[in-house]
C-alpha cells in the first residue's frame, strides 16, 4: 500500500479523452441524482435541500480518498430508511433537533468507518453473509415502498415496521387525496414503462440502443418537470396535494456541530449499523465494477474514502451517504473513467442548489414517492429464499430470519438478527461435525468413508476421520463419538484419528485428546494420529502431547494403516511400551 | 435412552453391602456438608438455615432423576457467589424480599435446566471452552476469598468486583475486630494444616492412610465445634464478634412462591448464567467420576436431574444448587456407590436442621468465612495462563479476558465476556484461514505445502489447498488470495482448489466460487476442484455449480494433477469447450 491518496494516481494520467467521457457521465448522473437526492431526503425525513447538500461535498471528498474510480457516492435508499428509523427515535421530523441529529449521524458513521479503515478492520464486514444481505435488502425495499404510500396518498402515517405502516395507513385511509394518488400512480406507470418498453419505443425513432438506454435515465427528471408544470398550472396545492414547498437557495452551510453526550449514545449503534450496511453495499458494487475493468478495490482504503465522505456530509448539513448501486452502474455505463466524473456531478448539483430550487416549490411529494417506489422495487428479490432452500438449509434459515424480523420489527432488529442467526447456525454446525469411519480404496493410497465407498478395513484398526477443526464447541462431541465407535468394535487394538480436515486443535480439544489417549491406553488400545497439518503439528509438539501419545503420529493415513497392519502379527514395536 | 428414572436401575440391584458403603459415605459427607452449607449460605447472603434447606430436598430429588451415581448436589461456592451478585441487585441482604428472590432464582434456574434437558440442548454448554471455565473459576475463587474478608474482620464491606471489595475493606479497616480476626486466622491455619500435614500426623498414631485421610475431612466440623465452645465460653459476642445467631429449628417449609413479572425479568439472565456455569461444573466432575467406574453420564438427563434439584430447592426455601467438586470426590472416595448415599446425607442434614440449630447460635461468622477461604483457594489455578500461552494464543486471550473482566467487573460480566471472546476469536480465525500452495511429494500420491516440503510442481498447474470450510466469513479472503496467487503466475492454465479440509461450502462461498470460475474462464484459465467430500459434493451438485464449472471435479488431487499434466501437450479435452 502506498501512502498517497488514490486520486494522485489517476490525476497524473488524466487526458482530454478521459475528461470528455467523465463529463458526459457526469451530465447523465446529475440528471438522475437531482430527483434521487430530493426523494431520499424525503425518505430520511429531512428537508429536500439536505438531499442536495449530501450530494455535493461527499462526492468531492470521496473522489480524493476513495479507491473505486467509478463509484457514485451520495444518498441511497436503504441508508436513508435506516437514518429515518434512527432519527425518529431521538427527535420529531421537521424540527431543528431532527436535522441536527441527522448531521451527527453522518459524522458518527464517518468516524466509525475511518476507525475501521485505520485499524484495517475491513474484514469485519465479511460477517454479514451474502444471503443475510440479500434478505435484508429485499425486506428493506418492501418497507421503503410501504413507507412512501403516505406521500403517495397524502395520508398522515408513521411506523418503522410493516404492521405499523399498514395499520397506520388503514387508520388514515379516509383522508386519501385523490389528486395526489392519481398523480403518483401516473408517475409510477410512466417510470415503469420507461424502464421496460421505452427503450424499444425510442429505437423505433432510429435511436441506437445505447442512446435510448441513456435517454430513459432522464425519465425521473421528466416526471419531476411534468408534475411541477401540472401542480403549478392546476393549483394542486389548493386541492390538498402536498408539495415540496420553499427550499432555501445556495450552497451547503458549513456546520460546526455541538451535541450532547446523550444524543451521541443514542445514535452510536444506529450509526454503526448504517456504516456497516452502507459499506457492504458500496464495496460489493465497487468490486463488481472494478473487476470489469481489471482494477482493484482496497477494502481499508474504501473505508477511509466512505468515512471521509460521511464526515464531509455531516459538516455540510447532510445525512449518511454511501455508494449507490444503480447510480454507480449508470455512471460506469455512461463512460465514467475516474472520480473526476463525480466531481463534475457535485458541481452540477451545486448549480441546482443555487439556481433550481425556486422551481422545485411546486414539486408534488407524490412524484418523489413514486420515484422511490419504482427504484426500490428492483431491490426486492425473493429468489434467494428458493436458492438457499435447495442449497443450504442453514443459509435459508438465516435469510428467512432476516426478512421476517426486518419486516415485523424494522431494519435495526432485522440486520442484528440476521448476523446473529448466521453466527449461531455456524457454531451449531461446528458443534456437531461430520465424523466418518474410513477404509482403504483398494489399489490406491486413498481412504474414504466406509458408508459411501467400497473399501478395505481390518477389525483391529479403527480409522476415524474428523471433518472439522477440533475445538471447544465439538470437543465433547468427538469424545462421545470416539467412545461409541470403540464400544461397538471390541477387537480394536489401534485407533487412528485422521486429521486431514483438522485445521486447528484448541486447548479444550487438546485436553479431550489427552483424556481419550489415557482412556484408550487403560483399555490396552493404542491411539495414533495421521495426516496432521504443519501448523497443528507445531502446536501439538509445543504442548508435549506428542510425547504422551500412546501411539505414533503418521505423515499419511496410508503409512499409518500399512505400518500398523504389519505390526498386528508381531505385536507393537518396543519403543511404544516405554510411553 | 430408556424412559424410566435412572434411580429405578440401581434400586433393583441394591444389596446390603452397597447399603453399608453408602451409609459410611453419607456420614463422611454429612459431617463435611454441615459447615459447608452454613458457609455458602453466608456467601450467598441468605440466613444460615437456608443453607441447610438447600441440602435436603435437592439431594433427594437429584437422587431420583440424576444420571450420576456419586455426584453430591447442594450449595457450592461459585453458584453461591453468583447468586449473591444477582440478588444484591434486586433487594437488600437480610430482608424478606432478598429471601424470596433467592427461592425464585433457584426456581428459574431449575426451569431453565429442565427446558434445556427436555429440548435436548445440553450441547450448548460446549460453547463454554475449557480455558474460559478454568479462568472463570480461578477469578471467582479470588473474588470469593476477598468477599469473606469482611466476615473475618468484622468490617462492614460491599462489592461485586475486586476493586470495590478492596476499597470498601480499606475504608472500614479501622473498625476491624481483633478477636474476630484472630479467631478466623486460627481456623484458617488449622484447616490448611489439616489438608497437608495432618494426614502424616495422624499416621504417626498408627492410623492407616485411608482412615487418616477420611478423618481430616472432619476438620471443618472440628473447627466449628471448637469455635462455638470458645465463643460461648469467653462471651465473644460481648466483644463484638459477629455470630450466626438464632436459627429456627425444623424441616424446610414448603414455599409456594408469588412473584412479580418485573422480578422474573430481573433475575432471568442471572438464573441462566448460574444454571449454565453450575451445569458445566457439575457435568465435568460427574464425567470424571463416572469414567473411573466405567459408568456413563447422559448430558440431557443430567440437565433434568439438576433442574429438578433446583426446583426442589426453590419450593423448599433454598437457593441455587449444583454438583460440588470437592464434596463429590469425597463421596466417591468414601465408597458411595449409588445416590442412596445422598438420600442418607439429606436425612443427616434434616436431623441437624431439627436438633443442632440451638448449638449453632454461638458459631462465629469468622469460622465460616475461614472455611470458605480455605475451600476456594484450591480453585485458584493460574497455570492455565501459562499452558495456553505456549499452546494457543487465541485460548490465552480468552482466559485472560475472562480472568481480568471477572475480577474487575464481577462474575456476570466475566463469564459473558469469556464466551464472547471465545466465539469472536474463533470467527476471526475462520475469516483468515491458512491457504497453501501444494505440490506432489515425489514417489507418493500425496500433496504437501510447497513451503514446508520438497515437492514437484508444474508452472501451468496451480494447486491451492484451503485449510478451512468455505463460508461467509472467509469467502472474500479466499477470493483475494486466489487472485493474488494467479496474478503472480502468468503461465497458469489450470487452477485446482484442493478441498480435503473443506467441510462445508455455504451460499456466500458458492457465489464466490461462481465468480472465481467466471473470472478465470474470462482469462482463459480452467478451474478445477479435487478431494471434495461427500456431503459437500452433494450440495454442489444440487446447486448446478458442477455444470457451470469450467473444469472438472476430481476424486483425488493426485488424479487431478496427473490428468491435467497429460492434457498440457495436447490441449484441453473437447468436452470442456462446451461449458
Amino acid at each position: 500500500m502506498n501512502h498517497t491518496v488514490p486520486a494522485a494516481k489517476w490525476l497524473r494520467e488524466y487526458s482530454l479523452g478521459t475528461l470528455q467521457r467523465d463529463l458526459l457521465a457526469a451530465v447523465v448522473v446529475t440528471i438522475m441524482l437531482i430527483p434521487q437526492s430530493l426523494a431520499y431526503a424525503l425518505l430520511a425525513g429531512v428537508p429536500a435541500e439536505v438531499g442536495l447538500y449530501a450530494s455535493i461535498a461527499p462526492l468531492m471528498v470521496y473522489a480524493l480518498f476513495g479507491s473505486s474510480r467509478t463509484l457514485s457516492v451520495g444518498p441511497v435508499a436503504v441508508a436513508s430508511l435506516m437514518s429515518a428509523t434512527a432519527l425518529s427515535q431521538v427527535a420529531a421530523q421537521n424540527t431543528a433537533d431532527y436535522l441536527l441529529a441527522a448531521t451527527l449521524l453522518a459524522l458518527l458513521s464517518g468516524l466509525f468507518l475511518l476507525l475501521l479503515g485505520v485499524l484495517r478492520l475491513g474484514f469485519l464486514a465479511n460477517f454479514l453473509s451474502h444471503p443475510v444481505i440479500s434478505g435484508f435488502i429485499t425486506a428493506s425495499g418492501i418497507l421503503i415502498a410501504f413507507s412512501q404510500l403516505k406521500h403517495l396518498t397524502g395520508v398522515t402515517a408513521q411506523g418503522d415496521s410493516l404492521p405499523e405502516l399498514i395499520l397506520s395507513m388503514l387508520a388514515g385511509a379516509e383522508s386519501t387525496n385523490p389528486y395526489s394518488l392519481l398523480l403518483g400512480a401516473a408517475v409510477i406507470i410512466f417510470l415503469i414503462w420507461s424502464r421496460g418498453a421505452a427503450v424499444r419505443f425510442l429505437q423505433y425513432f432510429s435511436l441506437s440502443e445505447n442512446t435510448a438506454a441513456m435517454l430513459v435515465k432522464a425519465a425521473p427528471i421528466i416526471g419531476v418537470i411534468a408534475t411541477i408544470l401540472i401542480a403549478s398550472g392546476w393549483d394542486l396545492e389548493g386541492k390538498g396535494v402536498k408539495l415540496v414547498g420553499a427550499i432555501p437557495s445556495g450552497l451547503p452551510p458549513l456546520v460546526w456541530p455541538s451535541f450532547t453526550l446523550e444524543l451521541i449514545q443514542q445514535l452510536l449503534m444506529p450509526a454503526i449499523m448504517i456504516s456497516i450496511i452502507g459499506y457492504v453495499e458500496s464495496i460489493s458494487v465497487g468490486k463488481t465494477l472494478a473487476a470489469r475493468r481489471r482494477q482493484k478495490i482496497d477494502m481499508n482504503r474504501e473505508l477511509i474514502g466512505l468515512g471521509a465522505a460521511n464526515m464531509a456530509s455531516g459538516f455540510s448539513g447532510g445525512f449518511p451517504v454511501t455508494g449507490g448501486f444503480s447510480r454507480s452502474v449508470v455512471n460506469f455505463d455512461a463512460g465514467a473513467e475516474t472520480q473526476m466524473a463525480s466531481v463534475f456531478t457535485a458541481f452540477g448539483i451545486a448549480l441546482a442548489a443555487m439556481f433550481l430550487t425556486p422551481f422545485l416549490y411546486y414539486l408534488p411529494k407524490a412524484t418523489l414517492a413514486a420515484t422511490i417506489i419504482v427504484a426500490v422495487l428492483s431491490l426486492v428479490d425473493f429468489s434467494i429464499l428458493k436458492k438457499t432452500w435447495h442449497y443450504a438449509p442453514r443459509d435459508f434459515v438465516a435469510v428467512l430470519t432476516t426478512i421476517v424480523v426486518t419486516l415485523l420489527f424494522g431494519v435495526e432488529a432485522g440486520v442484528s438478527c440476521g448476523v446473529l442467526a448466521s453466527i449461531v447456525l455456524f457454531l451449531y454446525r461446528t458443534s456437531r461435525p461430520h465424523i466418518a469411519e474410513v477404509g482403504l480404496v483398494e489399489g490406491t493410497e486413498h481412504f474414504r468413508n466406509i458408508q459411501r465407498h467400497q473399501v478395505h478395513t481390518l477389525p483391529q484398526i479403527l480409522s476415524i476421520r474428523m471433518d472439522e477443526s477440533l475445538m471447544f464447541s465439538n470437543a465433547a462431541f468427538l469424545e462421545d463419538r470416539m467412545y461409541a465407535h470403540i464400544a461397538g468394535t471390541p477387537a480394536v487394538r489401534h485407533v487412528i484419528l485422521v486429521c486431514s480436515a483438522v485445521n486447528e486443535i484448541d486447548w479444550s480439544a487438546l485436553e479431550t485428546l489427552e483424556s481419550i489417549n489415557a482412556r484408550l491406553r487403560a483399555a490396552g488400545v493404542y491411539f495414533h494420529l495421521s495426516e496432521v497439518k504443519g501448523p497443528v503439528m507445531d502446536a501439538l509438539s509445543r504442548s508435549g502431547f506428542v510425547q504422551r501419545l500412546s501411539g505414533e503420529i503418521f505423515f499419511t493415513q496410508y503409512q499409518a494403516f500399512t505400518t500398523l497392519s504389519e505390526t498386528l502379527g508381531s505385536g507393537p514395536p518396543a519403543q511404544w511400551e516405554n510411553r
